[in-house]
């Protein structure tokens, strides 16, 4: 372990099952409970861990085969890191790329993937979100989310794949997702209640959960998962089986260390507070397999003046890496493709950021880019909250952030002959139209902001199979009755994420589990 | 999964323990036994699992404390892959060191493991390899280790710093352990046991260990932990605790691959057969945290004309890579430091290499190279075997390999430049004394082999804190008398593993092991 000031724990679980199973006072409660063991105070089909795409994916599939299901999120608040993102899905493969005459394929975007994920993905799962993610599409539009017309080049992606959703979030999905689910018969998404452990059957596969209702999220402590112990324990029976859908573990401080010790205690995510590896931990006690744990992602588009994703983001995402550049305040120079895979921009920006002495990365457009912004929100939202900053000239711009100015005026006639020519000779950013749509730096007034990466994703989690079925350690077979979808498995992304496709594997694993559950 | 190719399962596992646990048919085998659920065939203080360099370091000092300790081996040959390696053994801080007028220090040591770990290491298990290998070190003299007298310069070592054992092989240290371990009061080394399953006690601890006696390894089975059914089980109780010290999984096919698919099923490797993840998936099961598992290390100096480590490896470990060079025999040309870390040698030699049209690296060196050789057995058994070869003339060794030999000729005269400047103006391999003891490759004949990268050490495994306790993921505090040492373990490595720190790692955590238990 990286840090061994760990504080004793002196206290008993609160969710363990006294009789039949260890006695009460274990530190470490092992042994898994049994059925045979317990009675149950709730009966459903199928048992959702997590409220978020995946869940909700699994959820309506699930719901309209007839099951009855019951979704269990333990925050207060529905959907987790799926409401607080861009909302941009890639769908390759899509009608709407058709219909703009782009050319995609499974092979393109498992080379895509392949190429950002350092050949690390699990292909058969990349290649199942190819074929499937168009039918998750059609979900989405059956609850109701709504996108934008046009379909979005995301960094990274050989060609335009990514669709947008008209508010410019996840909630775009999320929200109608939320309102489809309750309203289907005999179905219910329950806030505040904590999954804790499984129940397993005779067979070794889950036949249940253990619970805790009215918890309360303690965001203060950096291992809620193993000290809190809020709420009223329940068991609850999953006769057809359970899928866990409850997100990565970028704010899990102990379990990303042990990961990855360059990672410090406080360093910032995008994340709610509550993406912890509880749910992931349970599963591993349970033989379900670890993959790739150690690669955690950075998103390179996050804003050090503000907390988490903030209203920042987006701004970076859609805009300023896309229509503008990001320079080294001490050189007025760029120092990468702004639109390279997450992982090789947050390896640059973390060379050029001291952090000790206030230096960030500086990105910034101009007016014609933020023109060019399909949701006006992405940059209205910073420039309220401050974040984003207006300059009438780049001088201004160059004097607010210490920039040397001749310096970076040399930087952004260069870049913008790049936009001319059509080929960024430095760092090779691409300059199709599609992507910079022919927008250089030249218009006042510009908007900067300054940059910083912040944990975004962890790629690794619990191996599953293209059903979602979880793999077992053991037997190297599905645990009966298990499913896992999105963050909270691993291999399909690999060593690093490409944009726009966490909200692919979500969905479209979703949908799998829902339609093999049962 | 990589592979949804997976054969079905149809047997039930027979280490399964029938009454008061699961019932008998399980495909999956969650549920921990506990201690009051079965009856002890034998009693120890001390059980280890695995008779390599780690685990014999356990025994012994754990033994001489006074404990009764019984080893464990599931293969009929004692030792793993600690006797089918060079046995070069980094000893930070030594007195051999400071006899040389070699400065060495924690700081350093742990300098150099972080580039090559990439910053992964766990920073406080290298310090404590830094404060704690000579002790290990002296320990092996002890049992009657034999080293050659200088201190060893090993690749990516900022200074000597590794001892070599006389023999050449880590059996110099293996068979004087097991002859000391064997001598010990009421202690015993049984081969053809294969651990199975812990017993948990009411603390959640480890109470003690059901194996198989007379268990017959099957080398043809890829899935040999699943589905080898071989042996007589016995329950044993360990009244102190277990140590876990069963190596790496380079040879597990599922487990490797669902965390690296780009290495083939059909990818070789230097390690022994029995090299699988049996034991670590044993203790995920209880809770052990698994840390970084997807970084598997090829060494790079392998040949690819014999099966596994062979007896070519040591001549480019100590020969080629040393006092010669590595060309393309495309090009003739040079393409790397040959004395870079591990992962950074692999990662330039797979871009050589072809294997359907069967070109790989020529390693080779001259007479004054072999000479220079402290073991003499490292180029005269390759010689016998034939993957090494000897050349009268560079247009020889040149036609042999089809290697333009006018490039190569030029290529040879450059390196001997740099030999005489004392700088790699191409690689920057290091060029000072200690390194090459100003060898160039002039004088005939010339030795050489193909080369090709193996898999040789899974960096990854079970998170252990200073002490060499297993850390539960539940509840991030050790597991109460589990103690891991050596390859099993995670984090002391980071992404890659510098030479001859294996063997440091394996025989102080084992130390460790051994001090603290009981």
């Amino acid at each position: 372990m990286k840090n061994s000031n760990v504080s004793r724990r002196d206290f008993v679980k609160l969710s363990m099952v006294g009789a039949g199973a260890l006695a009460l006072g274990a530190v470490n409660a092992q042994a898994a409970v049994n059925a045979k063991d317990v009675k149950f105070d709730e009966e459903w089909d199928v048992v959702i861990v997590g409220s978020g795409f995946a869940g909700l994916a699994a959820g309506i599939t699930a719901a309209e085969k007839g099951n009855k299901v019951l979704i269990l999120e333990k925050m207060g608040r529905v959907g987790g890191n799926s409401v607080i993102n861009g909302g941009i899905f890639a769908v390759p493969n899509s009608d709407k790329q058709k219909a703009e005459g782009i050319k995609d394929s499974n092979e393109l975007f498992i080379k895509d993937c392949l190429k950002a994920g350092r050949g690390l993905n699990h292909v058969d799962l990349i290649d199942t979100i190819a074929t499937r993610a168009q039918d998750a599409y059609k979900l989405t539009l059956k609850c109701g989310a709504k996108y934008i017309d046009k379909v979005t080049h995301a960094g990274g992606h050989s060609v335009p794949r990514s669709l947008q959703t008209a508010n410019g979030s996840g909630s775009g999905i999320v929200q109608p997702m939320v309102e489809h689910f309750k309203n289907l018969q005999g179905c219910e998404l329950r806030q505040r209640a904590k999954f804790d452990e499984f129940v397993l059957g005779e067979d070794g596969g889950v036949d249940g959960v253990i619970i805790r209702e009215d918890y309360k999220f303690d965001p203060k402590s950096q291992k809620d998962d193993a000290e809190n112990t809020t709420g009223t324990k329940k068991v609850i029976k999953a006769k057809k089986g359970v899928v866990l859908a409850a997100g990565g573990f970028c704010r899990d401080v102990f379990f990303r260390q042990v990961q990855d010790p360059s990672i410090l205690p406080s360093t910032d995510s995008t994340n709610h507070p509550g993406a912890t590896a509880g749910a992931m931990k349970e599963a591993f006690r349970i033989g379900a397999t670890p993959v790739q744990l150690s690669w955690i992602q950075f998103g390179p588009w996050a804003c050090p003046d503000e907390k988490g994703f903030g209203v920042g983001s987006m701004f970076n995402v859609n805009g300023s890496f896309r229509y503008g550049i990001s320079v080294d305040p001490r050189t007025g120079k760029r120092y990468m493709n702004e639109l390279a895979d997450r992982r090789t921009r947050s390896q640059a920006m973390f060379k050029v950021i001291d952090a000790k002495a206030d230096i960030y990365p500086i990105n910034f457009c101009d007016s014609e880019g933020v023109k060019n912004m399909v949701i006006p929100e992405h940059y209205t939202k910073p420039l309220e909250s401050g974040v984003l900053k207006k300059f009438e000239t780049l001088d201004e711009l160059a004097a607010a952030y210490k920039i040397p100015a001749a310096e970076l005026k040399k930087t952004v006639e260069r870049y913008n002959s790049f936009v001319k020519s059509g080929k960024d000779e430095d760092f090779g950013k691409p300059m199709d139209k599609t992507t910079t749509n022919g927008v250089d730096i030249s218009k006042p007034p510009f908007y900067a902001m300054r940059g910083t990466p912040k944990l975004h994703h962890t790629m690794g989690g619990i191996d599953i199979n293209t059903k979602a079925q979880v793999i077992s350690l053991q037997t190297e077979m599905p645990i009966p009755r298990l499913f896992a979808a999105g963050e909270i498995t691993g291999g399909v992304h690999g060593a690093s994420r490409l944009g726009s496709v966490a909200i692919a594997d979500c969905l479209t694993f979703g949908m799998i589990a829902g339609e093999n559950i049962g």
